[in-house]
This record gives structure tokens, sequence and C-alpha cells, in this order.
């Protein structure tokens, strides 16, 4: 039953061999790869307003200015990020990267900071999209927590069905959101040239501000740099391209990069020109919307693309997580499950981690994670200043031909990254101090369990380490619980296999059951020696563990090797299993991890 | 470490011959046992009131004559019980009485009804002490969820560490509680007789009041009985105490029946007296000690012990569940964990899922569980009807010396508990019909579990069923992942038990890989014949499974039993298992369950 509901929610399991027909074209990659990116618009340009709105509405021409130092980082990113496709086609995230040029360290640090990230991502966008759709339907106001959860269920079912599958689903409401957002840009500009909107919603372009510092401005462009969180995921993505997938990946970063400006400034000027003060209760975009259509048809197409384009983003999240966990687990950093593909194809493993971890910050922080935003920023700029310096590296090590302009692109967009970095350390020390315990804590994780890896390989390894002794003989310990066909089943094996060393076991809880039992026993199995064992604590493992070690000492003395024969039936029916005792499972479990004794169990499967 | 936990909480682990000091007395069997009787106490007149308060204030005075009828139906219980301890002194719970005498489905609608009752008990009586506890501490309100939880938790482990101990820790509470009911209608009562109240403030006896009708008597009854939950605990219990066990148990309902019935008549006439209004806020037996001694010392030492009280009404469930579970598990009509004795001579099993069931009741009505009293007094009243009954038709069978006075008070007990059963089905139909479909599903259950149960024993045992097939020859199949040493080890186990007949599986995602992971494996083990199984949806399982049923099949027409034997490395600190695929685990489990194959793990203890 469990595999049928599996089947219905992901489709049926794909070969192996299928994988190329898994690939994204630039149509759908766009999409699929930057819904995060492009729904920052969304809130981007309100995070810049909100802090000006600190000083004053005076103060709001200040954000044309910023956004355009905003766009500067957007062309210097995205054209550092170029680069990195290009040098690393196999897929260059800010691990890969930062790894081979700075160090092992760089890399998990860019790594392990974007892990989190992708798992803060989802359960970030995906309640800021339960956000707008609970404001739009006020009954479903104190529902949040469950719709989000919801949210972040289907979309990752989504992604365990597969890439392309959930890139179709996907593109619509992405190229939907992009439509709409033209819409509102293009008719604000056409009100505003043929002179619909009134020049004086706004103060001109450089009227002295009182009260205006270097801090606060900084702070508004790093809020509004925000909204440049996920243009990476195309670099990571890479193998997910259509051949030839660095070209491929390029020209998507692009066009990305090229709505992104659109949107971004877009909306920046038409706030600015129609000065839109930030409110709580209604976002800036919907005040464009408001002011520029009033509530008609368009309006609500465009709330609806917005909120459905949020929920999305999350997408991304669970495009880049399981490839960057691939990368580690590759180098050994994190569990090598993350290696595993599914059903599906897709890495099944990183994806479903990725859904539980979002689904508990959602509960932790009941779908109100506004102020995860700054931590989550940091732990973008942080990996994209690493990458952009191993780039500087690598271009002044290699020097291949015409390295120099290459050279100046990435450290311009380091320097830039590095900046965006410091600056939200200083100006949102309170929302951001936490990656400075994690990020440490992350990397040391990761170093265990590299090291645990290699031991375990040193271990095992056939050239490294003494091959184990040769085993001489065997003896075979049946634990017996009363004498039924269960037991003789189990005492037919043993004696098929080492008749010569049998001994059964049994520990009773009451004295005078004891004798009974042995006079019972010797009439039943005269040549099977049986051993009884007292409990005063009603407990079986103990007294049977010690008398297993009392046994396996002496064997081990002539290279022995102890069996310890389980008898066990095996009911017809699952919810049988609650009706009986487990302690097989339990002897078995207890035994094999602590004691250096084969289990064995036989199984007797009852017919009805 | 968990050991420690477990240790700190409920103690050390007491041998089987300790059981004897287990035992209680009488001042510890009455505290331990009348907790929940007496409690009801503190809501029972509350509830006839709150009935009559339907027609008007003016109705109040008809409280005394329910009372008294109340007093009597607590008389005829008392009674019969008497007479039940003496018939069962090995614990005559309804289960027991009913199923000796009326059969056994009669038995098993008392009992589950009961376990279920005694569910309702715990989450009803903790929920109530908690409101209490909360209206006195507004600042806990809004956490009452989290109190009852808490609550709970620890009455539970009360009872893991032992009957006596938990007894010593609630004996003061209940003692206490009594003592301040005592003072409190001692005083009162003194304050009327001396002329401090008025007379005025009540309707005298018989007053005619406008729209009274049976209906509402009967309900108020009704309600006013759900104060006589609890009564057949102790019936229940006879096992727990010091010997002589039924003259101590007699003597001990005796002692409860004559404090109910005091606590019972002297609040009712107090509130009728003093004229009390039932208020949402205020319980009755909070305005009574106010109107008595003003909210001083006293009245707060009076709320603090019935808050308290409440609380540990619950305990009663706790000494009765696992008694009753045991009985029916001796008949296997539950699964037999409930007959194991855990490490203080519990029988814990039953102690953790009454505390985890009535968790789950407590979380899923957030601790507003006051509608589930009419649902909890019916569940008491059909096993006392039925309990009564089955003793009617005991004396009627017997005929000892003596019976027909007898056989006189279990028919008036019978009788009445019948008809308030009847009431509570007519007038509070919309909140006990629940009963009406849960019991026969229960009741279906329960005979579902003793048929696999004795289906069970019939295929175990020797004399009924056909003995197993003997063992010609045996096969071992090994799956391998890889050329390492844990291979090595379980290939030499292999071999050291039927080096004839090894197979060792390969199960490859990787055509490529195949081919040299043979040859090399021929320079290794040339003398192991190994098979390739090539994974088009990389699964392990599948193959492999697959493999062995051909091999089974094969083997079986020559009576061969086919091993499965499987390398497992065990790393040395539980938490590297996540590292590791758990493959084996897997494969273990599902062809132990699958097929009929024995299955042997061979460990590789890692040394780092």
């Amino acid at each position: 039953m469990l595999t049928s509901i599996k089947r219905l929610l992901i489709g049926r399991p794909l070969k192996s061999n299928e994988l190329g027909e898994q690939k994204l074209n630039k149509t759908k990659a766009l999409a699929i790869l930057s819904s995060d990116a492009l729904s920052s618009v969304a809130y981007g340009p309100e995070q810049i307003l909100i802090v000006l709105f600190t000083i004053g509405a005076a103060a709001f021409w200040y954000s044309v200015p910023i956004a355009v130092g905003v766009l500067i980082l957007l062309t210097a990113l995205i054209l550092s990020y170029r680069q990195i496709i290009f040098a690393y086609p196999h897929g260059g995230g800010a691990y890969v990267v930062s790894k081979s040029n700075l160090g092992v360290n760089a890399g998990l640090i860019a790594g392990g900071s974007l892990l989190v990230d992708y798992i803060l991502t989802v359960a970030v966008s995906v309640s800021a999209g339960t956000d707008a759709i609970t404001s739009a339907f006020p009954a479903l106001h104190g529902y949040n927590v469950e719709i989000a959860l919801v949210f972040v269920f289907l979309i990752t079912i989504l992604n365990l069905r597969g890439v392309t599958e959930s890139a179709s689903v996907l593109a619509y409401p992405v190229y939907l959101f992009v439509l709409a957002l033209f819409i509102l840009i293009g008719v604000g500009l056409f009100k505003i040239l043929t002179g619909g909107v009134s020049p004086h919603l706004h103060n001109p372009i450089g009227t002295p501000v009182a009260g205006i510092s270097l801090f606060i401005l900084l702070r508004a462009f790093a809020s509004g740099s925000s909204a440049l969180t996920g243009v990476e995921a195309i670099s990571n993505a890479i193998p997910n391209f259509k051949e030839p997938a660095p070209n491929n990946a390029a020209k998507t970063l692009l066009a990305m990069g090229a709505l992104l400006a659109i949107l971004f400034s877009g909306i920046v000027f038409l706030a600015y020109y129609y000065g839109i003060t930030p409110n709580e209760k209604v976002t800036v975009v919907s005040q464009i919307a408001e002011e520029t259509f009033g509530r008609n048809f368009v309006y609500f197409f465009i709330q609806g693309t917005t909120a459905l384009i949020l929920v999305l983003a999350a997408n991304t999240g669970y495009s880049a997580f399981p490839l960057l966990a691939v990368n580690l687990a590759k180098d050994k950093f994190i569990p090598r499950m993350f290696l595993i593909r599914g059903d599906r194809l897709g890495y099944s493993n990183g994806i479903i981690i990725l859904g539980m971890a979002s689904m508990i910050l959602i509960i932790v922080f009941q779908a109100t994670t506004e102020h995860l935003i700054p931590l989550y920023a940091i732990g973008v700029f942080l990996p994209f200043t690493l990458s952009q310096s191993g780039m500087m590296v690598k271009w002044l090590r290699e020097k291949p031909k015409g390295w120099v302009p290459k050279f100046i692109i990435n450290t311009t967009g380091a320097l830039i990254s590095f900046t965006v970095t410091l600056i939200f350390l200083v100006t949102k020390f309170t929302q951001v101090w936490p990656i400075l315990i994690f990020l440490p804590l992350i990397v040391y994780l990761f170093h265990r369990i590299k090291k645990h890896y290699e031991a375990v390989g040193a271990q095992l390894s056939l050239k490294t380490s003494e091959p184990p002794v040769t085993i001489e003989g065997n003896v075979m310990i049946v634990p017996v619980a009363g004498m039924t066909h269960v037991v003789e089943n189990t005492l037919n094996y043993a004696k098929s296999l080492a008749p010569a060393h049998i001994i059964a076991v049994y520990v009773a809880f009451d004295r005078e059951a004891v004798k009974d039992f042995e006079e019972k026993w010797k009439k039943w199995q005269p040549e099977v020696r049986l051993v009884t064992l007292y409990s005063y604590y009603r407990s079986i493992i103990n007294p049977l563990t010690k008398f297993v070690d009392t046994v396996e000492h002496k064997a081990r003395e002539g290279n022995y090797q102890v069996t310890v024969v389980i008898p066990q039936f095996i009911p017809k029916k699952g919810w049988h299993n609650i009706l009986h005792n487990q302690s097989s499972l339990l002897i078995r479990t207890f035994l094999l991890y602590r004691r250096n004794v084969v289990v064995s169990t036989v199984p007797f499967h009852l017919k009805r």
C-alpha cells in the first residue's frame, strides 16, 4: 500500500539510462532557477524604503541612487558568475570554486553557509507567499503554519517527481509574474510620461534631508541587496542543463540578470515617483498596482502571480541544495546518502532533508520568518565573496590569454560582495550573529565526518590493514523460550551447520519452572545441551549477554566463531507484530552492536 | 546515558522476590485508591445544581432529595462491591465478575469500557486540576495543555517507581483534602446551628417549582451520580493489598464509602442552605468556603488541596488500568506485553500506555475535557450494572448459605446502576453516543487478538501440528559491495560453515564497472563463485530478492536451507551510523519477513 501511495505521488521509477531525458532547456531553466532571484523584486525595493522611512518620507529619493548601486552590484555578480560557469562547466558552486582556489576551509565555509541558506530560502519564501495569500483571504488567517507546511510538502513532492516535471509546472507562474510586472511598469511609465501622475508626490532627487547618515544609506543598500539572493543558483545547476550546458547556462544567466535589472529598477522608480510609503499591511508592489490600475482584474492578477512566485521561489533551494550536497558528499564531508539517486533520478535524500528542515523552521518560527531575511542574505553574500575571491586567485595563478579584464570583473564582484557582507555584519548584527556560531560548528562537523570516512576506509582496505583471522570452528548458541516448532526448526538449522557445538539457553524467571523444563527438554532433545539461566530482574538480555560473553571468551582461544541463532516466528500480517514480544529483535540488535558474535535469525513463517 | 536517566527517574531495578514489600497497607490504600472517588465531591454537587439551575434557583431544594438518592446508590454500590471483594479475592473487577457469570462478551464489554474509562479519568481529572491551578494563578493561563502534560508525566513516573512509593507521596494530599473538607463542613454546620447564616437564603424543601419535570430531575440525579465514579477501584486492586487482602480491601472500601457519603452530603447541604448558585468562574466548593471563612488562609488551604486531589485522582486510573490489562492479557484479549513486570515490579507497559493515551486526549481536547465527563460516567455505570448482574447470577446459581440478602443487595445495585446508565443514555445522548460505536469495535478487536494468539499457539505446538522438515544441506548467499576486509571476514565465516555452496552476489549500477570487478574478484577469491546482478533502478533489494528466490526455489527441492550472510561493519560510535547506508539492515528485515531464508549478520567492529 505504501508503495502505491509513493507511485501515485512521485510516479513510476525511472531507469538510470533515462537520465538524459531529464535535462532542462533554457526556457524551463530560467523559470526553475530564477524564481528565487526574480521573486526578490517583490520585497527588495520595499526593504530600501523601510530603512529610509526611519528618517522620513523626505529621504525616499535616495532609493534611486541606492538602486543604481544595487544594479552595479547585480551587473558585477552576473558577469562574475558568467565567468565561473565557463571556468567550472561541471557545476561551479561557491563550494567548488572556493575549495579549489582558496583551500578546503574556505570551500567548507561557502558550502556550509549555502546549505543552511537554502533551507532558509525555502522557509522564508514559502512563509512570505503564505502571508500574501492569507492577506488576500482573511478567512485563512490563523492557518499560516498549516498552509506553509502544505506548500513545502507539495514542492517537495514535485521535486521528487523529477527536474523537468517540476519545471513544466513552475514555468507558467514565473513567466506570468514577469508578464504582470512588465504590464505594471509599462503602464506606470506610460501614465507618468503622459502626465497622468502628479510629479508633486515626491521630492526631486538631490533635495537635502535632515538626519541622513552613511550608516542609514549603507543599511538601505544592504537591504536592497537582499533582492540579489538567488543569482548564484544557475552556476550551481549547470549539470541540469541540456548540452552545451555551459553556453545554455550562461545565456540563461544573462537573461535572468536583464529581467531582474528591469523589474527592480522599474519598481524602485515607480515607488519613488508615486511617493509610496511602506506600510505594514499593504506591500509596496500592491500600492503601486492599486495606484496604476485601481482594484480591478489587473491588480488581482499582479497580486496573485506575486504570491505564487514567492512560494515557488522555494524551488530554487530544491534545485541547488541537492547538487551542493552531492559535491560535499563526494568529498566525504557529509553523509554519503546524499549521493544516491532516487526512483525519479533526482537526489531524493537531499530533497527530503531540505523539505523536512524547512518544515521544522516554519513550525519553530510559526511561519513568521521575516527576521530571518538578513541572516539569509549574509549567508548568500559570504559565499559570493569567497567564490569571486577564488576566481581572482585562479586568474592570477593561471594567467590565461586575456585574463586581465576577467580578473577585474571578479575583483569588482569580490570587493562589492565583501563590502555588502561587512555592511550586513555591522548594520544588522543583532539579526546575523548566529552565523558566527553555526558556521564554525558546521565546518568542524564536516571535518569530523571526513575523518570518520577516512578511518573506515583505512580499516576496511585490503592494502592498509591486517586481514581478519581464519575461523577454525563454530559454536552455536540457541536462546529458547519454550518447546515449540519454532525452537525445533532453529535447532534443526544449527544441527545442519555445527552439530557438535550447540548450546540451547533458557532464561527462567521462576525457579519452580526450571526443573520441570529441564526434565522435559531431556526427553525432547536429549542430544542438545541445555543451559538454564535465572533472571532476578526479569530481563532476558542481561543473563544471556553474560553467558554469550563467557562462551565467546573461551571460543576465541581456539579461533572458534560464536553464532547466536535466534528463533523467530514471523506473523502472517504486519499488525500481529505488536501482539508479540519483540525480544528477538532486541537480542539481535544488542548482541550485534555490542559483542563480536554472528547473529542468525531463523524465521518460522506462520501460515495463519 | 539513557540508562542513567531511567535510573534517576524510576530508581534501581527490584528483584522479583521483593514483590511482597511493595504491597499496600490500609491507610496508604485508602489514599491511593480513593482519590478518584473523593475528588468527585469537588464537582458532583455542582453538576446537580447546574442542571437544576436550568429551571431556576427556586428548584435548588431538589438537590437535597437528589443527594439522598445518590447516597442510596452509593450505599448499594459499596455493599455490592464488598460482596464482590470476598467472592473474588484475587481481584474482582467488573471484567472478571461479568465474564465468569454472564459470559465472555459481557466481560469484554465491561473490560473494554473500563479500559477506555481509565484513560478518560486521567485526562479529565488532570485537566480539571490544571484548571483549578491556572484559575488561582492567572499568569499560567494559556499553558493549560503544557501543565497538564507535565502532571501526567510526573504521575506516570511516580507509578513506574512502584506502588508504595507513589502511595507515600499521594497519601498526604488526599488526607489533607479530607481534613480541609471536614473543617469546612464542620464550621459551616456550626455557623448554621448557632444562627450565623440567614435561613432566608434558600427555599424550604417542598416549595412548589414551576417547570420542573421528571426529565430534569433524572438528569440532575445522573449528573450527581458522576461523583460515584471510582468506587470500583478498590475491588480491582485487591492483589495490591497486604494480607489478608480481602479483609483489608473490604475495610478500606467501607471507610471510603463513609468518607464519600459524609463529604458529599455535607457539601450538598451547605450549598443548599447558603443558597449558592453555580457560576462558571467560581466553583461551588469555593463559594461555600468563601461564604464560611472569607478569603483567608483556610480558604486557600481548601482550594489548594482540592486542586491537588483533582490532579491526583488520575492516580486511581494508574492503579486500576494495569491490573485490568493484566486480566485481559492473561485471557489473550490484549497484547501479552501487558503481563510483563517492569524494573520496579509494576506493570510498566500498562502504566506507559495509559500515560501516553491520556496525553494524546489532553492534546486533542486542548485540556478542556469537561464534555467528556458524561462519556466517562456512562463508561463506569455500564460495568457497574454488568458486575452487579453477574453477582445476581452467581448467587442464584450457587445459592450458598444466607444468599438471599446478598442477592437482594446486588439486585438493588444492579437495578439502580442500570437505571442510571439508561438515564445517561436518554438525557445526555448527544454526549455519550460515541460509546455505542467504540464498544462494539473494541470487543471485536479483543476477539480478533484472541483468535490470533490461539492460531499461533496451535501452529507452534508440538502436539497439534507437523514438525518442520529436516535440513539436508546449506547454501550461503553473501551480498558483497566491494572487496574489503568486511567482505573477507564474512566469506571466512561462510567457508567455515558450508565451504561447498557459497555464492557471492554483487549488485552493480554501472555496466562498465562490472567487468573490472569480476576480474579483480577472480584474483582475490578464486574459489568463491561470484554472481553479478545489474540494477536498472538503483535498488539493491529487488535484484537481490529475485536472485534469492531463484536459489531458494532450487534449494528447496533437495531440502537445502538457504542462508543470506550479510557483512556489516559496526561503527565505534552510535552517531556514525547515520554516515553509512543502512542497506544491510534493510536487506535483513526485508528478507526475514518476506522470504523463507535464514539471515545471518556477520559484524566487523571498527576500532576507530
